[in-house]
C-alpha cells in the first residue's frame, strides 16, 4: 500500500523533469529550468549536457536576460526520435507518424468493414506504418515505438481489449502481441480517450497543463483525467468514464445497463436517431431531400454541417447535446476542480464552437467554486486524427514524462 | 510545473512510509514492512529503531513466521502523542482529544447560538480543549497540535474561511491565527468534509484504503477525494464538491446558483421541508401530533427516527434521498473508480443502513466497469463527532502520512 523510494529512481525522474520543462516551453534557459523545478543549477547543467549528447535536446536561439548576456534557448530536437500511432475504431483505422515534438509528419485513414478479421487488420496496420515511415525517410533505429489506441476497457498488462462495448470481434484479441510481431517495434496500448488526452497534453490544447479532464466524442463517449502530469487511471483502470454520467435521470437506456447516460443522450448515433425521428415526422429541414433519397446519407457529419448552417432541427439536436455536455462539465468542475476541460474526437468537427460556448457559459455560472476558479474549456484541434496522434504520444509520454509513481519502489 | 527531488526528502518520506505501514496494520513485522514497501530490510530496521527510540513505535506480541521463529509485532504506541480536534459548525461546536492511534479519549459538544461572536467562540473552544486535556492527564509536550474543521471553502495559507455559504459571520475570520493565540498549540485548518475523510482514513471505515471518496452529510453536503493516501484538493482546492452534482436537472434551486444539486435535494433542511409539506397537507403520519404541537420539533433527527420506525411519509422522503445518493455514487464510481465510498456526517445517524442498501444496489448494477470492479460503500461509525475526530486526525496525518508531494522540491 505504501511504497518507499531510492536514489537511482530519483536520477531518472529528474532527467524527465528537465526534459518535460523543455518540451512544455517555447525555448527555455538552464537558469529558468532550475527556477521552475527547484533543482540546483549544477544538476540541471549535468542533465542538459547528457540530453544534448544524446541528441534529444538542442540549443537554438537565445533568451534575453535582465542585466547579463542572453542565455541559450534549449529546445527539444524534433528529429531525435519518432513514434507511430494507430487508432483502431469499430468503423475506421487511422495511422500517423509523429516526430519527438508530437508533430504529425504523415497519416493514413482507412474506412473499415466491421466484418474484417482483427489479425488481418493488425497486419495491414503494420504494413501501412512501415510505408509511412519509409516515405518520411525515418531510419528504423530512430523509431521509439508504436502506440495503439482502441475503445476500452483495455487490459494493459495483457495488451488486449476486454469486452469492447461495440465490437465483439475484438474481445480478448492480443493486440499488443500481434502488433508487436507484425510491426517489429515495442507497442504500448491504451484506450482511445486516454490516448487522445495524452496527445493533447503532449502537443495540443493541454500542453503544459498538469491537471485537466478530457471528454472524447468518438463512436461512443469516453473520458480521461490528467492529474499532476499523468493519466489518473483509478483502482481498476476505469476512471474518467464521463460518458456514463447520468445527465437525464430515467432517460434513454444505455448499453451499459444504466439510463440517461451522457453517451446514451449525446453519442453520434443518438444525435442521428433524434434528427431522423424529426425528419420521419415530416418536419421542415434542409436535410429533408437527402433523407427522402436515402436516410443513411443523413449521418452525424451531415447533421453537424446542417446545424452550423442554421437547419433548425439539426441545430436544436446539437444545442440539446451542448446542454448535456455543459451539465457533465459542471459535474467535472465540482468533483475534480481541474484547470481545463478539453473536448475532442470526431464529434466536435463543425460543432465545436457551439459546444464550447454553451459549456463555457455553464462553467461561468454554475459550479460552486466558480468565483475562486473557473475551469476553462477548449476544443481539440486535432480533428479526426486525435486518437491516432494520441496513440503516438503514448510512446513519447511513457518514455519522457516524469511520473512520481516511478519514484516508488513497490 | 515540474518539480525535481533530492536525497533528504527521501529520508523523511521513507520514515513516514514505514510509520504508515505500522499504523495501518494490527501488528506487523519488520520483514512484512520490507515486503510491502519495497524498502530493504536494513533500511526498515534503521527506521524502526529510530521510531522506537522516539517512543512512537513499540514491540508488542509476536507474529507467527513460516519455518523460523515468531517475529516481533510492531505497533503504534498510542500514548506517544495526542491531538485535539475542533469542529465549528453553524449550529454546534464539537471538541475531541485523541491519542496517536486516532482513538477518542474525551469529547465535548456545544449547541450554539448563531449570534455568537466567532472570536468569543474560538476562545471558548480553547478553554474547553485545555480542560479536556487536563482531565485526560495529557502533558502539554505530548500534544502534537490542534486541528480545526469548518464548513468550506477554506483558504489554508491564510487559515480562514472564505465566504462560508451558510454562516456570514465567519467570513474571513482568521480562525487559525486566533485559535493559535488562544490555545497555544500549532493549528491546522481544513474543511469539514476533508477533515472527516482524513478521520475515516486514520481510524475509521477507510483505514488502510489508499483511494476512496467521502460524502459528508452535515448541515450542507460536502465531499472529499483520497488518492494515493492523500486528499486530492484540485487546482483551486475545491475538488470533491459532490454536494453540487446535479441529480435532478432543473430541480430545486441551490444556494450555489445551480439547480437540482444533491445538496438542494438531500440536505437535512431539504428533507425537513419535504416532510413538513406533506404534514401540512394533513397526510397520515406518526409525526402528525408532534407537528401540530410545534412544527420545529419535527426536525431532521425526528424524521430519520420515524423513517426507521416505518412512518410512511418519513420513509418515503429518506428513500428518495437514498436514490439521489445512489445516483451520485454511480457518478463517483464512473468518474473516479476508487475502492470505496464512505458516507458520514450526522445525516447518516439512524438512516445509514437505508442509504447503504440503496447505494450498494446501484453500485452493483449501474456503473460501466462494475463487472471489473464494484466500488464498496461504508457508513461512518463516528457519528456526530466525525468532523471533530477528523480535525484531530488532520494533525496526525500531516505529521505522519507519506506524501509524494513532499518528495518534490518546488
Amino acid at each position: 500500500m505504501f511504497s518507499g523510494t531510492n536514489l537511482p529512481r530519483i536520477g531518472t525522474y529528474n532527467v524527465n523533469v528537465v526534459l518535460s520543462s523543455i518540451q512544455a516551453a517555447e525555448g527555455i534557459s538552464r537558469v529558468e529550468i532550475a527556477q521552475q523545478t527547484g533543482l540546483t543549477a549544477q544538476t540541471v547543467s549535468v542533465i542538459v549536457r547528457r540530453l544534448m549528447e544524446n541528441g534529444i535536446v538542442q540549443e537554438s536561439g537565445s533568451i534575453p536576460s535582465s542585466g547579463g548576456k542572453p542565455r541559450k534557448a534549449l529546445r527539444i530536437n524534433p528529429k531525435a526520435a519518432y513514434a507511430v500511432g494507430i487508432h483502431f475504431d469499430p468503423t475506421a483505422m487511422s495511422i500517423v507518424v509523429v516526430d519527438m515534438s508530437g508533430q504529425e509528419l504523415d497519416h493514413s485513414h482507412h474506412e473499415l468493414s466491421p466484418a474484417l478479421d482483427p489479425e488481418a487488420l493488425i497486419e495491414e496496420a503494420a504494413e501501412v506504418a512501415h510505408k509511412l515511415l519509409a516515405n518520411a525517410g525515418i531510419p528504423r533505429k530512430r523509431v521509439l515505438g508504436v502506440g495503439a489506441a482502441c475503445p476500452g476497457p483495455i487490459d494493459q498488462s495483457q495488451g488486449l481489449v476486454t469486452s469492447p462495448p461495440r465490437n465483439d470481434r475484438w474481445t480478448e484479441v492480443p493486440i499488443k502481441r500481434l502488433l508487436r510481431r507484425h510491426i517489429g517495434f515495442d507497442v504500448i496500448i491504451d484506450n482511445d480517450a486516454n490516448a487522445a488526452a495524452i496527445g493533447e497534453r503532449w502537443s495540443g490544447q493541454a500542453r503544459s497543463v498538469p491537471d485537466f479532464a478530457y471528454l472524447y466524442l468518438g463512436t461512443g463517449i469516453g473520458g480521461a483525467i490528467f492529474l499532476s502530469n499523468n493519466i489518473y487511471r483509478g483502482v481498476s483502470l476505469n476512471a474518467g468514464e464521463f460518458g456514463h454520467i447520468v445527465v437525464q435521470p430515467n432517460g434513454a437506456p444505455c448499453y451499459c445497463g444504466n439510463r440517461g447516460c451522457l453517451e446514451a443522450m449525446c453519442s453520434s448515433s443518438a444525435i442521428t436517431k433524434n434528427v431522423h425521428a424529426e425528419l420521419a415526422l415530416g418536419r421542415a429541414s434542409t436535410l429533408r431531400k437527402l433523407y427522402q433519397q436515402d436516410p443513411t446519407l443523413v449521418d452525424h457529419a451531415a447533421i453537424c454541417l446542417a446545424a452550423v448552417k442554421h437547419d433548425e432541427i439539426s441545430r436544436r439536436a446539437i444545442d440539446r447535446v451542448a446542454e448535456y455536455l455543459a451539465d457533465c462539465a459542471v459535474t467535472i468542475a465540482n468533483a475534480l476542480d481541474v484547470e481545463l476541460l478539453v473536448i475532442g474526437g470526431r464529434g466536435v468537427l463543425q460543432v465545436g464552437d457551439i459546444y464550447k460556448d454553451k459549456v463555457t457559459e455553464s462553467l461561468q455560472s454554475r459550479p460552486l467554486a466558480r468565483k475562486t476558479h473557473t475551469m476553462r474549456v477548449a476544443i481539440s484541434e486535432m480533428g479526426n486524427n486525435c486518437a491516432a496522434l494520441g496513440a503516438a504520444a503514448l510512446v513519447l509520454h511513457a518514455k519522457y514524462a516524469p511520473n512520481t509513481a516511478h519514484l516508488l519502489s513497490a
